[in-house]
């Protein structure tokens, strides 16, 4: 029997809540012996560490560092190795751009073309306003090709997200960029017999976008890659009988969880702000996501203070999260990132998992952090089975066989 | 996505050295409390394990008792189960023969053959040195069957290996071995069709052999089994993008290593030759498999206190490997060898791995040993993912996905 099979199978519905809080990068290295997690003054963590079942999750494998998209595929319960999230898709995604089933998203780079060669990728690391008028602009000019419907949205600096929106479309596309500069722009060539009528289209596209940016110096060409279709994930209310919400800040985040099912809530900028949006809505669903991103941020960028700081900052907040008495309460990382890095790690997560039905060390006593987790009562464990743990934790799994 | 191309596609190559020493049969069972590596006074291990992170790994899986060869395979990250090594080819690597690609090898007896039935497998166990007799006597008279050369190595007392080369050779052909006495040889039978070349040139070798060893006596027949050819193993540099060399004192370890791309460096027979080769190559490659064989011999014993005495001795020399100050040094066995058990075991494998990006525990003070491993910060793991573990903590492994 498959995962999904099992699942689906077992899998039922009921009114127990459970919150998931990923804290983004939340796992560390330590400084003077003690990790980020270890170094904060986390009294609230603490004192439900002492009540909960901690361990350390692996995201993908063992010593295998995940970008955000598998990361977050494993938390809510998908094999980050069996469902793959195209680079285009992600891009999309970190724009807030949706992709409906069937369309095929690209990223998109505004580049300097000379003598037919690729001069500058980038066009000089144009300005975002300077994007947005040239994609506002071209937006105007190219509505439709063949029947195909193309959408344009801005990015940051020369990065753009291309949208096709029409029947028979393929993502099966090679990249229309050479990935270096002194080389000509391919043209967009189809893997299969039946990605030709949409690499007819991107190459009308790329043909009809160099004739009108020819005034628009340094910018005078495009740049496609990552073509790529929503992958064909089963959502959770399919998969585990779940009505789930999303509350974060970021666009990528939000899009993962739109990419799984998960209706995203409106909120704020603020930790306190996702926070008010949980009480909100908390009778709403019976599956929150809520995710807290500078934790990561600061740990990109090196800063272990900053990143500590962040961590305390969500334990002063966690009382008004417990204060909602959810059936199962689940702190954790999508990663590790450590400052020590300065970038996502391979390291597995701290994992704390709250309910009536757990396990925790009798003598416990030392909080919230990867040494304990690492002696936790939990063990260590694949991330893509924390969903399952969720679930059973809030009696949402019936018995497998008699 | 396979493990294979998983790690194709994020493995990169960079300067940092890996260190991975195995003390074969390490693990062990306690004796008055202590197993044999919690007996060696081991300061030097014990100071690294401070600064390490320490696990337990299932060599095959939890219960599974290894063979050096998946032992070894799951050390250099293969999986065990899915590349299988023929008895043939490990019996050839033992006596340090090496098996090109295509060429098919077999395990020999030097038999007594009676009124056309066998009557001793062994041929009373003669002599190694009357084997090497026989083995050079047959050489000069078999070189070439049908277009097949024919090359023919001496083992100990009544075994040899045989090394068919030639083309269209196929290893699917039947032991030509009743297993037992007071039965006939068996011909060689292909089980396919494209093995019926292999089988004549193997029943016109055993037809010859017969006549030519008539004189012999107790020798005047061959039994021939286990028919293999060399697995086809993706080298470590096209799986992991490795340079990887290999000190070990014995030739079927010197065989292991060559079977997945390792270059095998000469070196001498106690542990000191051996760091010394380390130190010697230490600018030529970036990953050193380093194999001490004499925990594992002791174990087979049964000799409790002479394991704890090579423990004891390799710690003396650590100093030496850790002067070179690898990037990553980890130190664990390949399987258990209990001198309780006189054998191979089930028992995972105690690990330490250092690098300047772990989690060691902050209390610890238990050393390197079984049960400090058993709560260390790796937790317990399939050692095959000790490979990725390794080149992660080399920052040799992009990230995956983004």
């Amino acid at each position: 029997m498959s995962r999904e099979e099992l699942f689906k199978n077992i899998a039922v519905q009921n009114d127990r809540k459970i919150v998931l809080v990923v804290l983004d990068g939340l796992g560390g290295l330590p400084v003077a012996g003690l990790s980020e997690l270890e170094t904060a003054k986390t009294p609230n963590l603490d004192s439900l560490a002492a009540r909960s079942e901690l361990g350390l999750s692996h995201p993908v494998g063992i010593g295998i560092t995940p970008g955000s998209g598998p990361a977050h595929l494993s938390l809510f319960g998908y094999d980050p190795l069996r469902y793959d999230i195209g680079r285009g898709i992600l891009e999309a995604l970190g724009i807030g751009v949706e992709v409906g089933a069937g369309e095929v998203t690209c990223r998109g780079n505004f580049a300097t073309i000379s003598d037919g060669l690729v001069s500058d990728r980038r066009a000089g690391r144009i300005s975002s306003e300077r994007n947005s008028e040239i994609i506002v602009f071209l937006k105007d000019k190219i509505k439709e090709i063949d029947g195909v419907k193309i959408s344009l949205y801005s990015g940051e600096e020369h990065r753009f997200v291309l949208v096709l929106q029409g029947q028979g479309l393929d993502d099966r596309i090679a990249d229309v960029d050479p990935g270096i500069v002194g080389k000509p722009v391919p043209d967009a060539a189809a893997e299969f017999e039946s990605g030709h009528k949409t690499a007819r289209v991107v190459n009308e596209f790329v043909v009809r976008a160099r004739d009108l940016l020819a005034s628009f110096h340094p910018v005078n060409g495009v740049l496609l890659r990552g073509f790529a279709k929503s992958p064909d994930i089963p959502s959770m209310a399919e998969l585990f009988k779940l009505r789930p919400a999303a509350i974060a800040t970021y666009p990528m985040y939000r899009g993962l969880a739109r990419l799984v099912g998960m209706t995203v809530l409106p909120t704020g900028k603020t930790m306190a702000a996702e926070i008010e949006t949980l009480r909100q809505h908390y009778g709403d669903f019976d599956f929150f996501f809520l995710h807290v991103k500078k934790t990561d941020s600061w740990g990109e960028d090196g800063n272990f203070d900053a990143k500590v700081k962040v961590i305390e900052e969500f334990d002063t907040l966690l009382p008004e999260i417990t204060a909602l008495n959810p059936d199962v309460l689940v702190v954790t990382g999508d990663h590790s990132t450590p400052a020590q890095l300065a970038g996502h790690s391979w390291h597995p997560n701290p994992v704390l998992l709250h309910s009536p039905f757990v396990r925790p060390k009798p003598e416990a006593s030392a909080g919230f952090g990867e040494s304990a987790c690492a002696v936790g009562t939990l063990g260590f464990f694949q991330a893509v089975d924390l969903m399952p743990l969720m679930l059973a934790n809030a009696l949402k799994l019936k018995k497998y066989g008699a």
